[in-house]
């Protein structure tokens, strides 16, 4: 008998039909003898409308109330599934963030969980109930609401997973699995059947909306194995695991792009000790993330300074980077929103020398010019032109994953 | 300074826009000095949606997992209310039920209170918040959330300011106070300035729905002062207070109906001691609250036995009645489905004999048949039939409120 996480996100309880198939789903597994844990988001669309009527009220709404008015989301699909479970004659319960202490720190709307108690699962499971548990919600030292921010519900499954030493964490999703590409603009792209938890940060990070970058985090940290797999079919999904030996023997496991993406270069700035501080400490105090970061030296002590950021943050960043421009001696500021990120991510590239430069060659044979290149252990990203997105992830596909070297992926 | 307990209905909150304006209305009582808890409702509307839910996913959902989701009704409100206050620049905090340990049983449904945490509140006001809490719910001793049966926030309300030892509890809704008669039969009918416990508590029982009637046990019981009013204008509205002297005089202060009345009969049947325990035994056990109740003993040893229940448990009595009618000996069961209840009360009655009887008589003088009477200390109540309601309504308004006789009404 094993102990199992199951999560289902919004579009699967996306209405309550929905709801009754997860049930069905649900009480099936429960049949075959396994203890279920199931963590649950707010039904598609609920949580943006709750986010709604606070912007409705004040652009700028209150953090504490925001994450006790959205939190009701998740705290509806509890009930209704814990309804729907106990009518198809599976025993039962519901529980919120607090009623089992998933204890975050105060960061509303991003907060981030410390621990659990799993005490009061543990006495559910024991007694025969199927636990259904809220997702996205905690709570602060101070028994405050709190959530964990845009698919914080993945990050609940997978803390408690490790909380209860469950045997595994299955996400149900809308989609098979993980994916070598997105199959909307590359046809070739198919199901991986098993990815190493650094691929998955790399790919999570790069765009790929399948898992919150932060249940992947925490389900390395704690080695939680976890499924990746569609509510919508019974088919096998992806597994993302420690890493294997074989893994390495794929050099590239999975080709993403990010559109989400802005490009701002300071112009000849004089090129001195401190620089890129005084730069990005203003961006960073903002708390704008920035992403990519390229300095390149000219022979006359000044230096071109290109970096990029959400294109939410573009105008933010535009005006604090404005506003020093002048103070740092640059010759001026030039923009470019008309970028994209394409990134090939792989194991493989760690022990195998030449990936980044065949990369760039796949590129140049179809004439994609390359604005931007960063680099870490197991991917390498370029930013091009937003127009030439889609056939760079079609070439960057056909030369790394094609058909023949697709080994990991399904029925390979 | 004062603290009062505010209360705003369902219809009070029913939109952002009237949010705003409870907010706006909350937020000047503030700035008089006042230190306020302020009770809210679900959105009108909103807890009818979410049962609808509930019955979707099954005609008989779980009790337990049905106040986890109506509960979220009021924690929507409360959110966006503190939201509405910050955004005024009035200091506010939320707290659900759970969070100021609102301790129910675990009647799910219709939970009853048993106490309350005023520290947190205490702590939240001494800080300068309005402190808005969400009605209607509360936590079992299992932490479980319950919820207090409709017009619930009322009580809430009346229990905080009880546990807080508030100076008044104002409840908002979308009448102007409490009224001699309903003003949508009776054009006659004034708003009362100042009622007793009692007679609320009858009026209520009666059918007004201006009150949850154990939110006026509550507010009995603990001596709180309850001030009924209007959140659309600013007029004073009716005060239901302990018992004055003056009170006596007024022979009568309400007349009130009640359609919701189903009439069964069993007739002749053997007048043996334990009849009335035999009939009634199995629709307590139902679960089904018998009203009024009549037996007349006839010369010949056998008895018609007349009894009221409400319309929606009419079937469902029906058929327990006619299970042992034969066990009982009985001729037969006659029924009665279009009669109402009319009923006048007033703490005058107490004193002054011959009210009755010129209800009779008010009532005769139209031609109205009188099927059932039932009496207690403050009221007389009889049942007519269902066309009779509204004329009979306004006949003994016109006998004793009418114009003179309205010494507590408004404006006299």
């Amino acid at each position: 008998m094993s102990l199992i996480v199951q999560k289902y996100g919004g579009t699967s309880v996306g209405d309550v039909d929905r709801i009754r198939n997860v049930a069905a789903r649900v009480a099936r597994c429960r049949a075959t003898g396994d203890d279920l844990v199931v963590v649950v988001s707010a039904m598609a669309g609920e949580t943006n409308r709750l986010l709604g009527l606070a912007t409705q009220m004040h652009p700028d709404a209150d953090g504490r109330e925001k994450d006790v008015l959205i939190a009701t989301g998740e705290q509806v699909t509890v009930a209704l599934l814990a309804i729907a479970l106990k009518a198809a004659g599976c025993p039962a319960v519901s529980f919120l963030g607090h009623q089992v202490r998933i204890a975050t720190d105060s960061a509303f709307g991003k907060a981030r969980i410390k621990s659990i108690d799993a005490g009061r699962i543990g006495t559910a499971l024991a007694a025969g109930n199927v636990v259904v548990v809220a997702g996205f919600q905690g709570v602060d030292g101070n028994d405050n609401i709190t959530t964990l921010g845009r698919g914080g519900s993945d990050t609940s499954a997978v803390a408690l997973a490790a909380a209860l030493h469950a045997d595994g964490c299955e996400i149900y999703t809308d989609v098979e699995g993980v994916f070598t590409s997105d199959p909307r603009i590359c046809p070739d792209a198919r199901k991986l059947d098993r990815i190493s938890y650094e691929e998955m940060l790399e790919l999570a990070s790069l765009g790929a909306k399948v898992l919150q970058i932060r249940s992947v985090e925490f389900a390395k940290r704690y080695s939680v194995p976890l499924h990746v797999r569609s509510t919508f079919s019974e088919a096998e999904g992806t597994w993302v695991v420690e890493e294997e030996a074989s893994m390495e023997d794929v050099l590239v496991s999975g080709v993403t792009y990010d559109r989400d993406e802005a490009k701002i270069t300071l112009v000849r700035v004089p090129d001195q000790p401190g620089l890129a501080a005084r730069v990005f400490g203003p961006i960073a105090d903002a708390n704008i993330g920035v992403d990519m970061i390229i300095q390149n030296a000219s022979a006359d002590g000044t230096t071109d300074l290109t970096f990029t950021v959400p294109k939410a943050d573009f105008r933010q960043a535009l005006a604090l980077i404005e506003a020093h421009a002048r103070d740092l001696g640059a010759e001026g500021v030039r923009t470019d929103i008309d970028v994209a990120k394409v990134s090939i991510v792989g194991l493989g590239m760690r022990s195998q020398a030449g990936v980044a430069a065949a990369m760039f060659r796949a590129l140049a044979d179809v004439g994609i010019n390359i604005q931007m290149i960063s680099t870490s252990e197991i991917k390498v990203s370029v930013v091009v032109d937003a127009k030439s997105v889609e056939l760079a992830v079609r070439v960057l596909h056909d030369a790394f994953i094609g058909d023949k070297q697709a080994s990991r992926a399904e029925g390979v």
